[in-house]
């Protein structure tokens, strides 16, 4: 959307395309990897999924929720630069007020940073309130984690010691791993680091102490991500993506 | 707290007495079980802990932020009443804030409605933002939900065929046990239904559409429900909550 | 409400229910009362009348807006836990909007906490506002106070040295009663006390000056208060509660 | 204030002046009466009691929360212009926060519209709590009403058939007369009727029914009002509002 | 419409009178003019064109947007008193919301304080979003700056040695000579300066440094003001607002 | 800053680097430009300029507020995708106070889209306000406009037939000439037009009338641009942008 004229835009509303909103963050990932890994990782899925669904890419909402410690490392890192939980969701409502303005009725919140959760819901609810009555057809997908899991055979090769769940898995092997294979050039790989925090509870403390807290950001092994482990999981993301938002908002 | 006069939670802070918050909803749940059945769970299982703890319980939070299909039946129910998320942020905040004013410096939110999450961690960080210069003492602990799991003897328990996940044990054998044992007058048990929506996604949908909503509110199998199974899961939970609680912020 | 199943109020709205709205607050009540006075006695109150008037009592807002020196002892209580207007106001309207999603045409803002007024009268007018077009039969009955006066000759057994007015009346012969006579067990009446500020302004003032707060909290005299009190007008009460709703708001 | 120059505001601060923030609306009253006659009288009050206080009089709040049918006719007519509570409680916060800046200490808020009351409270309370470490010295009088009644003479003289209550002395014999006396050019006396609803709740309703709407908008006997009247109120009640100010906000 | 009842504001609305909002600033305005300058400007401005266009002043908005030291001197003076932006905004919109209530089609807000610009726009947009389905005929005209600029011949006259730009004509020749024409009882015409802050960027810098500050509050040469420019200016002015609106906004 | 690690960022903080951030829109930009035109030329000149003065360049802004018609063409067109006011205000808030979390202390915001002014300055007053007592080093430029002018010369070459004023060079000769030059894959300038709305008022009307809209969202000449004035003005910006912000915020 952003490379677009408005005239193609409008076409392109008028052929039924929908939209898809990239959502990421702004936020620490490790030594190796770049602040805006989140935002780099929504965008690009957006990008390799739009085509076959006739869908655009909106601008990505480049800055998130505040990080959390048990799944991005949390608030205490200087670089992680967050908004309020209301800034967000403001911003995400305004955007998806201006989408049905221009005359969409396929929306796709497509967020790649767990802490967006509930408050990217609570956008697309209070746009579809206000909407309901003029626009029925409007027709709103929230995909908080753009995927659920993966085959039982690409997560054995990604995680051939084991999966410690999605949550710690920031910045660790899977994200390394995709960010090898979509943007070598903005990975420092001989930086990274296995870590983990003294423990990582299953509730949350604040102020944030630093024993839940992994200190270099990444939460698990990031040593072990590789370009091949990166093209595996992205090679099978695409068509699940796909295969989910055009069994919901078929053309 | 809210049965106590205001000299003796004077005197229970000045003992360094903590505060509980029990967070709940009003939300269907089912044919069979009341709308308060969030709220009375989060209620009781302060009330069971808070002793041990030195703590005090303060008047729950009965209305929550907004059902989802996949873990509560969704906003569609008549009787689910529901805030906006910025609504809930702000009490919730309020209500720390002044626990700060009266002194407490162990405070514990204590949800049992999974869709209030991350807006009550928000109203957390919002309050330990502003008190951190002057309450350095100050530490609140976040449960957004009472538990991560049961040991495996109790899972096969509850569950002898099979455990469906957390989420969609929204009024079903879980919740459906535990009521019996604890507010046996206040489930029609006899109107226990087992159900299902069509489907269940990892993702959302707004408008919410009826194919992912289970007609009867009741997202999985509640005439499995017993009292026995409810005692049993009870009596695991209140320890595991008591060492979580006592381990994070000691006396 | 709370303790009805989501059929059960979907029947009850198909039969023309209404709904009242209990709203209190959690505020020091002397030495004597418990914190929970304002909101036990609206809710009290509420399930008084709610059969005759074919109405369902929604869970208590059980946190109001802050305590006021003059009628409620002021903000320099510990125990005292209490919201912003705002916050109050946006809770009243979110719940409100949903007793209307549900189909409620009859709506009742039965409030006991002073200080609530016109914060609970601007969450209904939003709402009627919103809906005046889509809903021509909705009527909402804001009841700031749940009485105007009593009778003469109640009033004289009441206060029988004389009637002080109702702002002061907190914490005192009223209230006390009433507790006596409906929750004995939460009342510790040997701590009852005879209190007054140094005087009651008829403005306000901020800070809170300790010459405007009564130490203890009560506001009055607490210790002329009997059960048999707390009965007289309680039996006095609930008629004039029902004829007035029923009055304003038939069937 | 807004008739003199920076530097004099400046002067006047460091010796030690307050200042008066006259509160109105602009409402209905009657057929006789301007709209700006609560903004006027807050006005014309301030400006009266001002100079012997040593205090300052800033520019009058215009506008006011929303007309009440009991006490103000409501917001059925057209004329009244009224704000949401949040935008009148933000208005004056801000204000108030700007008088902290200059460096006033003695602060009154000077209200003349009783359905301001509680919002402007509240902006006050969240001034004080926002600088009561920086500003131990800072005090601020909230005067929702400017008294609180008159001698007893004065009211036989005013209220020669009996006295119906402040609330509805809205547009009626005490404002017309202050009016007559204070602005007679700005009163249409010989349109000024006597007039009542079929009958004035203690409570409210919503959406405003018409039957406790004064059709002319004022609420009681607007032609028994005088020139002379309206100098007896006044005269008495300078001295009255100087003296509890003087009292409470001495030099 | 202050001095009107209410009556003849419906009257009025009756006859498709539009309505003029006057919006200006409580700022300092040098040594010499008062604070309420852009207020009154504002307010005088109004009056001056409504008979013609067929259109009623409301009160005008006093207290503006926060003051920009190049364009007002900044918010380091004492006196100057200013809202947030926020606050600006939802008054504004309340206050056009409540004209549409009455009916008014043709609504001018006149604003003489440049830093209220987008504010108001902002206002004036939420309102004819909220209100275009319904009231197709609502025509709102938002001057930001009353003129664009003023003859060639009148110019010259006003600025002989030359123009510096309306920005910094604050409290200068313009504004003083408009109060000296308007309001000379409020003009201290003897104390008034030349002055100049040691440079004016094109950018601005927070918190403000003393360096961008005119010490005096003038921003450029107040004492080649005269009564006979402020005449001037003003019969020029007049005419060409008039212009402008009758022929945006025709009967 | 998106693009580096958080180590990376804790290093240049230390070393006393300082922060840009560009903030543009999604905006239409005539048929030959793309919506992402403010973001990109923000964004292009933040990078540029960011070595010599040891800053970092954050995450782009990259929705704005509202376009309005006489420097954006408005909100009627399809892909113009805009924020309310104060969510703007609120974003870039909670981002400038997570940059002096971060420990910058020269922060920059350099803006390309006109309808954002005085929006930022209250997000950077805001956070001044904030942290004026703890950071009293802290120092914030808000460029609305990244410059004032040209050189004669360069003005004369780019607009040989006269300059028609900054606001209505929007998607004309200047802003399609730097786009060729930094980014000639972006456009499509082939299909590049004059145009122009009827005629562009000094003031502003709402609802959008489409006689002050230039209807292919050009507001004036974009024929006439190319590679080469897009080089000659950026060239003569960058140094100007420098020497500006490195008076201002010198290391």
């Amino acid at each position: 959307m952003a490379e677009l004229t408005w005239p193609e835009i409008k076409d392109a509303v008028e052929q039924n395309a929908g939209v898809i909103l990239p959502i990421g963050a702004t936020e620490q990932h490790g030594p190796h990897l770049p602040l805006c890994t989140d935002a780099t990782l929504a965008h690009e899925l957006a990008l390799a999924v739009a085509e076959p669904l006739n869908m655009i890419v909106a601008p990505t909402v480049s800055y998130g929720y505040r990080s959390r410690p048990t799944t991005g490392g949390g608030q205490t890192f200087i670089g992680t630069t967050s908004l309020r939980g209301q800034t967000l969701m403001d911003m995400v409502e305004d955007v998806i007020n201006e989408f049905i303005r221009h005359g969409f009725k396929r929306i796709v919140l497509l967020n790649w940073h767990f802490e967006n959760s509930n408050f990217i819901y609570e956008s697309a609810f209070l746009a579809t309130e206000k909407y309901k009555q003029t626009h029925p057809d409007l027709k709103i997908m929230i995909m908080e984690l753009p995927f659920q899991t993966f085959s039982d055979e690409t997560m054995a090769k990604i995680f051939p010691q084991g999966f410690p769940g999605w949550g710690i898995e920031h910045a660790s092997i899977f994200e390394t791993s995709l960010m090898l294979y979509l943007h070598p050039e903005l990975v420092l790989f001989e930086r990274a680091v296995d870590d983990s925090a003294e423990y990582y509870p299953w509730y949350d403390l604040l102020p944030i102490p630093s024993k839940i807290v992994a200190p270099s950001g990444t939460l698990w092994k990031a040593t072990q991500a590789s370009t091949e482990k990166g093209e595996l999981a992205w090679k099978e993301l695409i068509p699940m993506v796909i295969e989910k938002i055009s069994f919901e908002l078929p053309l």
